[in-house]
């Protein structure tokens, strides 16, 4: 697989290795459009960082399906609440960056913050209805802060594919309506969410947890898991459902449950098959969502 | 010159000659990555029609700067307020045509509403206080309005220049915010006011004016070159130069100023040194503007 050798003073491997590291939206672009002019698909996996497992699955779909991968860093603050984790969001670069020189990478792009709001950057992507329920109104201006984003890493990368994860399902139905809407011409790729052995879907936020609080963060799956049991068996009724998809984590102390609905996956109002939630454990804020005309597989 | 032959319906010319109409994002965008792999840059000229020597005059300047031009005809209903003039906006796609075969473009893209727009497109591009004074005030959503449908026209085209026409100077100031803060990658190219023998700037909308009401909107730039020629006697007062720029339209019974101001023509704040107009001759309404550093040769 032919390589760019990177030209910033970060190197990881040798240089027939090189992953490139770029920090300028310009010089992605220009790197993207080298890329283009020599026939490559490319393949775009926008992250925070402090990658997991559910990262490294979207970098290897990636990976099958393009030339050339590139991934994003970057702890997005806009798409953050006043109250919300942005100054302690985990971030390890150097750890990122060994997983992604491992997983063969071509090139992360990593822009700082200045560069990605300079002061008087006041332009912002709005997306509407879609945007609007559940994680919308729980967390005010946050898929105006990705759609945002997501805006910009596509405009600087012009990927032919962009991977998002099934974990944040509500940000893929804004990523697709805002990918459609703008005719940006990017296929939106969406991986499967990858589960802890008790079912806790992964999630940069799990490190919060601290050892009682990761035990009763369960609740959230063997809710997930109860509703589709319950939709298997033939159950239809979107109270019974909720019911069932609230239960055990009702009966957690450490848990408060925030929502639990069951939604259309595109459009994300009633009725539906996808049953979202969003629960606070101690502290800790996590979502998890599961299609109940599957079997859950957690 | 290379050109494409059209595949659609609409055809002009020999085939030697053809002029390829495009209808479809996705048919655009894959002409223009066709036209990049080529090697070629391509130049974007954003027009609603009614096609006048202004437009093509942003026409000749995109042919010298790039080896592919693209002009854009769509009259975006989303940058219309209610009590505007969508509906009887001039349209001669016939004429259009003709007028951008003999100017050797090689690509109209020519979408329709409802593929700009499907019923549950919500996604809307909110640029900020650049978009808020003045025409903003004037026409709210109207920047709304053209900030999204230049994302869409950018991101189908992909060109590598944009030519807009200094006749809607916010409009530039916004376009400029726009593509800055999103990351867009695309070099915004302005070309100048072109102008009646009597001053009046070229405007689609020139068309709604009877003769009397044609005769009184010399008013418009008549106000601007007494205020040039001010500031090159030496005046820097901005209410006297306000007084200046007015003078002319309120003496005029068939003209009612909406505002008259001299603003930073990157941000439209106070002070600057370009003197912004908006007024009604009749029911039309019209905008002018110039920059006092420069003389008036309208």
């Amino acid at each position: 697989m032919d390589r760019l050798r990177q030209r910033t003073g970060k190197r990881f491997g040798t240089a027939d290795d090189g992953l490139l590291v770029i920090e300028q939206p310009g010089a992605m672009l220009e790197a993207s459009r080298r890329w283009r002019r020599d026939g490559k698909t490319i393949g775009l996996v926008p992250t925070m960082g402090a990658l997991h497992a559910g990262h490294l699955s979207l970098v290897e779909l990636a990976r099958r399906e393009n030339e050339v991968v590139v991934v994003s860093i970057f702890v997005n603050p806009i798409q953050f609440g006043p109250g919300e984790d942005f100054a302690r969001y985990p971030r390890d670069p150097g750890r990122d960056a060994r997983l992604l020189h491992e997983a063969e990478v071509d090139a992360i792009y990593e822009p700082s913050a200045g560069v990605m709001y300079p002061p008087d950057a006041g332009t912002r992507v709005h997306v509407g209805d879609v945007a609007e329920p559940l994680e919308g109104k729980a967390r005010p201006g946050h898929f105006e802060g990705v759609a945002t984003v997501v805006m910009k890493l596509f405009a600087a990368v012009e990927p032919d594919r962009a991977y998002f994860g099934q974990k944040d399902a509500q940000q893929v139905a804004v990523v697709k309506r805002l990918t459609r809407d703008l005719d940006l011409g990017v296929e939106i790729r969406v991986g499967p969410i990858v589960r802890e052995p008790d079912g806790l879907a992964l999630s940069s936020r799990n490190v919060y947890l601290d050892p009682a609080e990761r035990k009763a963060a369960a609740s959230l799956s063997a809710g997930l898991r109860g509703a589709a049991d319950a939709y298997a068996a033939g159950e239809r009724d979107p109270n019974e459902l909720r019911r069932v998809l609230s239960a055990p984590m009702n009966s957690e102390p450490l848990v408060r449950l925030e929502y639990a609905e069951v939604v259309d996956p595109a459009t994300f109002q009633k009725p539906g098959t996808l049953a979202v939630l969003a629960a606070r454990v101690g502290k800790t804020r996590l979502i998890d969502n599961h299609d109940l005309r599957l079997p859950f597989l957690g």
